[in-house]
């Protein structure tokens, strides 16, 4: 464990085998209970308790400064070019590290953390449906945290929340917003209404203007899937239509660039 | 030209040689002064007069409805096997357009169409400083021409407007959205300045939140690169900086998120 003399050399090793699966298969992230992060940044802003593994290449392990921050974790060595088909980026900063996947209940997503002003709980959720760009998912948690979202809820057919490139693009949220993924969307709403929170469906064809509703209270946006929209099963659940003017001759905007907008109104409102 | 008799059949033809450096080469694109679009969106929305040629792909032209789109045009027929190859996407819609590249004056720019309350010129712009993601790029494009963003200036060491990533993300922004490549910002800071226009940095040490501010007046916001934000010298230059706050532990917002948040702002302050 973590000596240079047992340094991993070769891409025939199992574990190099194993964390290339991990990169590529939903199915066996699951299975495993685990998701993988690359890179110095998503590194030092892991959760200690949550790293199962540590990977660094030779190069990474020869500078005594970043070997300081392998203490107490078990890790491997990997030969430089071993790493290189370990990463999934293009250019490896020498370290990925297998952590073990989170487990929110409902009521984490509530936000016990409290809203910024009072102190109190106040939800300010997302529900995605079917949402499908793995880039798109990693902004809307990144933008969701500048937001001060409580919650992010998806679909099963949504894109998994553990791909790479949705990893990445979190930088680093994807260890600080609490989310869960639901079997039924319509039931999430129905908990969520008895709880006294409003749903809005983000909708090209909804009566008022994003900014003429009142996001003080509780309150959660249903996002939509890139291509599609919101089904009409599901906008048929939420308390109210909204929309987002646009000028020109578009049909939409991008999902993630919607749900900003959203969420910052929201902020806005609530700061 | 647009026979089937004379059928393209080989990756080896010239023009299919060709269009594959104007996908990759920023360099070839701008010595030919063109640019290359790719699917039935794009090939629709394109301003007829600025296609150069038109390739469809053996299967495509055998849809006499789809055929019709070429009336007027001309265009190459491609076997479909030589059409992959020509295609810059992973799943190829059949269609792809050389267009003629867009010269926009700075007039242009400052809004001849008007804002959408009073008819009279009211500038909103957006001045991109080493911009690099070219996804960032099409989709700041797309957002903005839903916020009624009236132009978009962007510095020489920005990515490619005509880079193949960012036309597909603008989603037809591209023929609409007016834009030009300056040499100097800061000169161009001052130009806008005489004309009344209000400079704001968005910035992460902006003193204002910037939902604090008024941009109901001439407004240009100046947006930074991905990773190191606007220069000190660029942002020296702004009339004022503006900060989007944050929530939580992120140390910035993505850039496209950070310019739809401003625009969408100006867009709600003057509806």
């Amino acid at each position: 464990m973590g000596r240079v003399g047992k340094m991993i050399t070769s891409t025939a090793n199992a574990q190099v085998k194993q964390l290339i699966q991990l990169h590529k298969k939903a199915k066996i992230r699951n299975a495993q209970d685990v998701f993988v992060v690359e890179g110095m940044k998503m590194f030092r802003e892991a959760p200690r308790d949550r790293i199962a593994k540590a990977y660094v290449s030779s190069s990474f392990y020869e500078e005594a400064e970043r070997r300081t921050l392998l203490e107490g974790l078990s890790y491997e060595v990997v030969e430089d070019q071993v790493f290189r088909a370990m990463s999934d980026t293009q250019t490896p900063q020498g370290v990925l590290c297998i952590l073990r996947q989170y487990h929110y209940g409902l009521e984490e997503l509530l936000g016990k953390t409290g809203s910024p002003k009072s102190g109190e709980p106040n939800p300010l959720l997302l529900v995605l449906e079917n949402l499908q760009d793995p880039g798109n998912l990693g902004t809307i948690l990144r933008t969701a945290e500048g937001a001060g979202v409580t919650g992010v809820i998806l679909n099963r057919g949504s894109v998994d929340i553990y791909n790479p490139k949705t990893i990445r693009s979190t930088m680093g949220s994807i260890y600080r917003v609490p989310f869960l993924y639901a079997e039924d969307l319509q039931e999430i709403l129905g908990m969520l209404r008895q709880r006294g929170i409003r749903s809005f469906a983000a909708h090209l064809k909804g009566a008022d203007f994003y900014d003429q509703e009142n996001y003080q209270g509780g309150t959660a946006f249903l996002i939509g899937n890139e291509s599609n929209g919101l089904s009409q099963e599901l906008s048929d659940f939420a308390d109210a239509y909204i929309r987002i003017p646009m000028e020109g001759q578009l049909e939409s905007l991008n999902a993630a660039v919607s749900a900003a907008i959203l969420m910052y109104e929201a902020y806005r409102q609530r700061r």
